[in-house]
């Protein structure tokens, strides 16, 4: 990829002397910061700006490493044959025209493709806006070259996006608006071939790149971004486009891909460490704080000073902060005493620290330093919060002084900035190279600090349950696909049935309920006397596998007369089928589902959520991608809005948390140790007395 | 309140040449606007800033309605005496160390209430920054005067917060960065006199105010501000800070206010048709846009179109919209058709409308309005969100001329822009002049489409439930102190034990579950025959009303067997005590909890949430003010989040949602008939084939 980063020649396939045609705005974004050569391609001209051209690719002299296409769609096939021929190793398409207009587009595509394949040449594009590399000052891109009026600042992230005009768009917006410092933007567009993984592993080895944000409507590799994600510690954000129903329909229109199913995207993105970021600024919020506290060492702790010079903001932030997990720090006498020494004495201070009193009697500039120091060196103090206003009031502050105190004591500072526009405007300017994240609003800086703050440390270590690690899992598929209990996942096709498909979960040791199949109301009578009322009885129909909605399940069956009925009744519905089964009734007041599906783009999936009545009105599933180690799955069941419910209150157990995972992380190896299973519902995973009993069991196969 | 807005000429008591102190900064800020007579109040001048200087508030000539006082908080007692004697009716208040400053303070702000209340003048503040009003340019406030060369833009917001340097910082904030326009900004401190309800009473006549947006610590009397609010179609968003706990302990120590607690007065606003926001810009954003679209007639549709430069942003948008109740409009033949005229073969048009490829073949302008007409044109469209870029891309557009035809087909228009800084902000101030509220950021815009076209319609009018209404309200509460059933109300005190409980609960209508007292196994076999298996078995003892954690319940009981041994265990735990309740248990899924509340400030209120184990673990519980009518009952349903599962699906019946109202609208009429009653719980109150039961009940009197 280096020649695409690091070109020694570039050739410019498509330049024009028409001034504000793309084929125009390469060549003056090239002359204006890239270092090596410049040659512009097109027969029709001997220089272009300054440049002298060359008739076609062959002719361009060497060193040339690049190549940067703008021309017609239908011309680009040759273009690429030729690139392919003068030995250029790479070639970013910047032409639209191709997969995203439709099947001549796509077939277009495809040709160029074949190319690829063939000669071995990378293709970036097509439609797509290239690369913007900003501490280099390198614009290979048609990207207006305004931007350098409104200041490239360099910064630590790095950004790939999807989507050609957004990349353009939002860089501009960004720089122009002094909100961060960027390393390189990428823009990816059809990614036929370089691809976000190609340029996410490039950059996870970037020196100038701390932190990485992506916009993507659809992964290609997700496994492989996985993989990527967990090999590094550079923090990655992500915004994944087509999300929702809505949003997914959209994204295949624009992009003619399909997004993968939000859900398990996210939870394939949660178990790899990656930050989620819900809109355009979000992900360049939570990219540029990552940028520039990625080094801190990891906390624990979510407790945080806030420092305000209005009272009013100090209350709106702890509020905020208790919707984002964050505690409002506890400060001892010594911080206390400390902040008295610059408030008026019928003040107590406390935090939210209002220092509008304390301005009024020492000054702004002193009473903020006081109160910085002061917050820095309280024990309780994990994060400080500081509000600013420029434009009046007398509310200078010495941000410079503030940031060392911050950056000496090891604690994250975050910044609020309101007031005049352009003092607005420097301020941010002076805090993004002092390096402190400041922000418009509030509520983007508590977000911001609740990300950072909250965030899962190190992945997939965790000394209570790292008996089960990746080698474990493999161990384990391997003994599953031995087992001759599990005969039938090999054999047979299609559903299994409940009793069949409960024989295959117990012998994988998922906990079961207790159940017989019985012929007649004698057997059942048996069964009653083994198990003890109250029982359950279902009828079991091949292909029926929601028995509630079709009247095949008896609960609650207290005597030996409710059973007689029950078995008639069935038996009567059954004509005869000799599918009767007996279980003992297991009570539980909370019931979730956990589930196992193959998914075209992820593979092996585990789900787990609650189940019952509550599973469709509340929407509170999580998902992983297997092999699952006994932490992801922890860290899958920390994710569900009803995890408050499994701690145990109100004298009900709590919920064996281990024991669920590890039937989470059963149900991954067993659909890696057998491709033919499609899906496995375990639904519903009864926690009975703290533990879970699967009491109804589902297993598909192709 | 007249003296205080429209004064016919203003003393300034604590007047002063020194430069840069609020006595000078107050006569700067009277002369650059205020069209009035200013008479600056100072023994120690002759004249301040080229104005006549007066030694005492009795030397000031006629006329003279109202003092700004910015002197020592201890010569304030004096300042106040003086002016009453002197006849001017309104004082502002602007100097600090009052309430807000503890014991010391509070005695001087209790004497110059008592002067308040012996000579009828009113005040304003202490503790404020005053008033200002941009329309009129009167700036009545220690504000620093640079809030002029930042441009004040007169709009139809007028905002009132009970923060002096918010209200001062936040509108510089505002007005500098061309966020939004203002009529007046009213800042009230500690609001000892002059409150926000008095402030709301005059703008809801105000002809230069279309909407309100408060920022509040506490609310002085909710009840009078419900009904203020309810009184008028002007709507009125609220930021109440000191929600929760931790916001709530800094509202304590910034005020000396306590703030009531957040789920009872969000419950209060949401019944009185208040927008409730979140933050200090949402707060401004929500005010801008109900300013803007007030006047629209009330829509049902809450259908979008989406005109965007780029994919990406469509795509994002559309995901947001997704979790704000947003639909993306479904286009006909007939729009499809228009937008194909603009767009390349290649690309059907679809909503999100990507209209980059169109743009490319016939310009940004030309592309835009023929989009622009289409989807005004489209009845599946409620609102037109459309996306600009300022700052190259030939992205230019015609604002004006969109904005016309939004207007014309009576849709409202939202945009988001980014871009160049300077070409946003000039973009900004004409979207602003043109009344389309703008946004920096996506998220932003859809929040408030979202609050625009979901927020309920007209309240308390149900042609369904008009059968309660206000009057009916007084005449159930009348009934209700007249039952005989109910004199147990009246007589006892203290808590009631269930079965009397119950049988209040019965007596007003409300369905409980059937049950008896029993004092022995025969009499207990009697109710089983009676009732039928299965029952519950419950022991009752005074004071303990969470019985299950003390095991007095006996569930499931299912036969004469299990009957003895539960009646015979709480025979020996209650030790002869004869309290043994023997119920018909009662099948459910969906259990909720129902109560009333007396509470300190509020008064009598409503309370219903989801029960069981789900209660604590999903925090879902809403709050109404009694007496409800029956549209307000309906309206908490609601707001429950786990009303979806009150609809009925998976076979399960749907909730009665009447019935269940009624139970709301009964326990608030008991709570208003009996002022003794602190509290009244049904928990559960289980729905039994989508009938509400109460299985439980406690009454507790003063």
């Amino acid at each position: 990829m280096e020649f695409f980063f690091r070109p020694r020649g570039i050739a410019v396939v498509g330049a024009t002397a028409s001034k504000g045609k793309g084929g125009n705005l390469i060549v003056l974004n090239l002359k204006k910061g890239y270092s090596g050569p410049v040659y512009p391609v097109n027969p029709g001209y001997d220089d272009i700006e300054g440049v002298t051209c060359y008739p076609s690719v062959s002719d361009v002299p060497d060193p040339v490493d690049l190549a940067i296409v703008f021309v017609a769609a239908h011309m680009v096939p040759q273009v690429i044959e030729d690139c392919a021929q003068r030995g250029i190793p790479g070639v970013m398409i910047q032409s639209a025209g191709f997969s995203e207009t439709g099947t001549n587009g796509s077939a277009l595509q495809e040709k160029i493709r074949q190319t690829a394949l063939k000669t071995g040449i990378r293709l970036w594009g097509p439609n797509c806006m290239g690369l913007v590399d900003v501490p280099s000052q390198w614009i290979f891109s048609t990207v207006t070259p305004t931007i350098w009026d409104t200041g490239l600042t360099p910064g630590n992230v790095s950004l790939i996006a999807q989507s050609g005009m957004l990349a353009g768009a939002f860089l501009i917006d960004l720089m122009s608006h002094g909100t961060m410092g960027i390393a390189k933007v990428c823009s990816i567009g059809n990614k036929m071939d370089v691809d976000e993984n190609d340029l996410l592993e490039w950059l996870i080895h970037d020196p100038d790149t701390a932190a990485i944000g992506l916009y993507l409507e659809s992964l290609t590799d997700c496994r492989r971004f996985m993989a990527l994600c967990r090999s590094t510690p550079k923090p990655v954000v992500i915004l994944n486009g087509g999300k929702t129903a809505g949003g997914a329909a959209a994204a295949q229109s624009h992009t003619a891909s399909l997004s993968a199913g939000g859900a398990l995207v996210s939870g394939a993105m949660a178990q790899a460490g990656v930050v989620t970021a819900d809109g355009f600024y979000q992900l360049a919020d939570f990219s540029r704080t990552l940028g520039m506290y990625a080094h801190l060492s990891p906390r624990t702790g979510n407790r945080v000073a806030v420092l305000t010079y209005t009272g009013a903001a100090g209350i709106v932030s702890a509020d905020i902060m208790d919707r984002h997990g964050l505690e409002l720090s506890q400060f001892s006498e010594t911080t206390l005493g400390t902040l008295q020494t610059v408030f008026p004495e019928w003040m107590p201070p406390a935090n939210p620290v209002d220092m509008w009193p304390g301005i009024i009697l020492n000054g702004s500039k002193k009473t903020y330093e006081t109160a910085m120091q002061a917050v820095c060196a309280e024990p309780e103090v994990d994060a400080v919060f500081i509000h600013c206003f420029a434009g009046g009031f007398s509310l200078e502050v010495d941000l410079e002084k503030m940031a060392g105190t911050a950056r000496e004591a090891g604690k994250p500072l975050f910044c609020w900035i309101s007031g005049d526009r352009d003092r607005v405007y420097r301020f941010q300017k002076s805090a993004q190279s002092l390096g402190v994240p400041v922000f418009r609003e509030i509520m983007r800086a508590v977000e911001c600090m609740g990300m950072l703050l909250n965030r899962p440390q190190e992945m997939g270590i965790n000394t209570d349950v790292d008996a089960n690690t990746e080698a474990d899992a493999t161990a384990q598929i391997r003994r599953l696909t031995q087992d001759p209990r599990l005969a039938v996942l090999a054999t047979n096709t299609g559903e299994l049935d409940e009793l069949v498909s409960k024989q295959v979960l117990k012998a994988c040791g998922i906990p079961v309920v207790e159940e017989k199949q019985v012929t007649s109301f004698e057997e059942a009578q048996r069964a009653a006397v083994d198990f003890g009322f109250p029982l359950v009885v279902k009828g079991m129909v091949p292909g029926v596998s929601h028995k509630t909605e079709s009247n095949l399940v008896h609960l609650g069956i207290a005597s030996d007369q409710d059973l007689a009925t029950a078995v008639a009744t069935l038996q009567k519905t059954l004509e005869g089928r000799d599918s009767i089964l007996i279980q003992k009734q297991v009570p539980g007041k909370i019931e979730l589902v956990a589930g196992f599906v193959q998914d075209p783009r992820l593979g092996p999936c585990v789900m787990c959520g609650l189940g019952g009545i509550f599973a469709e009105a509340l929407n509170d599933t999580v998902f992983g991608v297997a092999p699952l180690t006994l932490a992801d799955a922890l860290a899958m069941i920390d994710r569900l809005k009803c995890r408050p419910m499994l701690d145990g209150f109100r004298g009900y157990d709590p919920v064996d948390k281990t024991a669920l995972g590890r039937i989470l992380v059963t149900l991954g190896d067993l659909g890696c140790a057998y491709p033919d299973i499609r899906e496995i519902d375990i639904n519903p995973l009864i926690m009975h007395k703290g533990d879970p009993v699967a009491v109804d069991g589902l297993v598909v196969l192709a």
